[in-house]
């Protein structure tokens, strides 16, 4: 397959979104914003990195990359609307496959009708993707880790650390006594994320939300969140929503799974706490659970830093779940 | 060095484009277009594919990956504004290495005030760097290869394959009997080349200008023009511009250079012949040579052809030099 009919292949037929001038076909592609500002965010995924043969299917790896990247936008309140996605391939790797990791990614981009507007085809080296999303957002109306005042509550979608559990049972075959139905699900959560978009989306109705995705872990976002925003933040552990099945998982992992595995593509968020109760309304409305965990304050020496409650004791909850240049390797 | 101090090293101090919201340091970045359109694209360089250690120091591969992407945006018309990198790096390169090519990008990204406002970093893998790069164009104004007109005429900026054979001499240490001064001229416009960007943005003055850059050989843009507009194009051998050294490399590989190799990222385009003049005068003003190679026509069997004029034969110029999966292993 040479890279004109790899591109005939994966192009679009159509363009759905009318903000678009120009897609693929020309030394770039052009789009108009109008009012509103964009919101752009790059991805990469590299094989024996992000993935292995082992954890993800070739439609996963495009499914799951997409599902990052639109969680990012997620995290910033913006609409997704286009991608542009640049792929080294190996010589070894069958076309059928690029045409399955592709295909991974156009599944998730229809949920949202997020079209497919660039990019860039390599042969040669290590399976790697690379996707630059492009959403939109009315003007200054964007979600900010530095937003957090001190008096908001903590909130977290979904359930932590089942992505991380998930990755656990594919690589490292952990005995875990629990149904095989709920470890399918763990697994699930690992390959395909949901990223919450339409939940993000209808937050705009609330004025002012501080807002991070967790891709790198709960204890690195809440982390970024206090230190950007210049506050204090204190969680409780027996908050933290946790699913059922990691009950089965051995109690030295639990941790790990919870602050620092990252990768659920959940948000944590802080708010005002007169705000909540329409949170919970938008989260209903979109089908997602939302939990408080924890609250804002102000504390001169202690600002930018986060603490846990657990059994009683208040201890500092540091980044250590952070991407350093290594740490990708293990998550 | 983690992540973390990576990024400090590599975070801009200030920011110079006023369009800019937020730069790095959430979980996407956010620009405000205004009136104008946006222009995006990506580019993405490999080692062992685009460059080897022989053939390009650290911070000229960061040049030289900047390059491609200010040439993609020149060759719209578009004016450079910011760019998004995302690189993965061996375990084995050392930290003042990667601080290198980012300063090779940088350096060359200075010159247009284009700011770095976002990425990814991923530890291990083959060394590769993706760039996105992302421009403004006056509503409606992007130059698109599908304006050429039967009529108009085509020119080019620059001499060609100069970058073409200064790889071969980096490479295959070819036997050339030319000055090294001259060679070494070459080698540098395959290290560092100059993206036409001052010309493309003077070019705004004329209505009308189908553009392409020439990233994958002159054959491969001219039928790309002729193809997006369906029209005939004829050039004539004799009046494409090539430096004097070249004539010290062996007659057979001088078409492969001109033609093929590409990656001198000069522009081609066409325009009214009415309009030249004044592209002239543009060019005299940019500093760049600028020469008329031949004509656009109208011909109902063979539009979307490229016609060569050699010898007093013509034969059809084929995309040859384009770049499928394989083919970038081999420039």
């Amino acid at each position: 397959m040479d890279e004109f009919s790899f591109i005939d292949n994966i192009k679009p037929n159509t363009y759905r979104q009318n903000k678009l001038i120009k897609g693929i076909g020309d030394d770039a592609a052009i789009f108009r914003m109008g009012n509103e500002d964009t919101v752009i965010a790059v991805d990469t995924f590299v094989e024996g990195v992000h993935f292995t043969k082992e954890t993800l299917e070739p439609w996963q790896i495009g499914y799951r990359l997409m599902a990052a990247n639109l969680s990012d936008l997620a995290a910033m309140g913006a609409a997704p609307l286009f991608y542009l996605a640049s792929v080294v391939i190996p010589d070894e790797l069958p076309d059928a496959d690029v045409l399955q990791i592709f295909s991974g990614m156009k599944k998730l981009a229809d949920v949202y009708g997020v079209d497919l507007i660039g990019g860039d085809t390599t042969s040669g080296g290590l399976l790697t993707l690379s996707l630059t999303i492009i959403g939109s957002v009315p003007v200054g109306k964007a979600r900010l880790r530095s937003d957090a005042r001190p008096g908001d509550l903590v909130f977290v979608t979904g359930t932590l650390g089942d992505a991380g559990a998930g990755l656990d049972l594919l690589l490292n075959n952990i005995p875990v006594n629990c149904p095989e139905a709920e470890k399918r699900k763990l697994i699930k959560r690992h390959q395909l994320p949901t990223p919450r978009v339409e939940f993000a989306l209808k937050l705009r109705e609330i004025g002012r939300v501080a807002l991070n995705d967790i891709s790198d872990g709960l204890a690195n976002e809440l982390n970024e969140i206090a230190a950007s925003s210049n506050v204090l933040i204190e969680i409780d552990d027996a908050l933290v929503p946790v699913s059922k099945a990691l009950s089965h998982f051995p109690k030295e992992r639990l941790d790990y799974y919870k602050y620092f595995a990252g990768e659920d593509f959940e948000l944590v968020g802080t708010v005002a706490k007169s705000d909540f109760p329409k949170v919970e309304e938008i989260a209903a409305e979109a089908g997602v659970r939302v939990t408080e965990i924890g609250f804002v304050s102000y504390n001169k020496e202690r600002n930018g830093k986060v603490l846990l409650r657990k059994n009683g004791v208040l201890k500092t909850l540091r980044k250590k779940g952070y991407v350093h240049r290594k740490s990708r390797e293990k998550s």
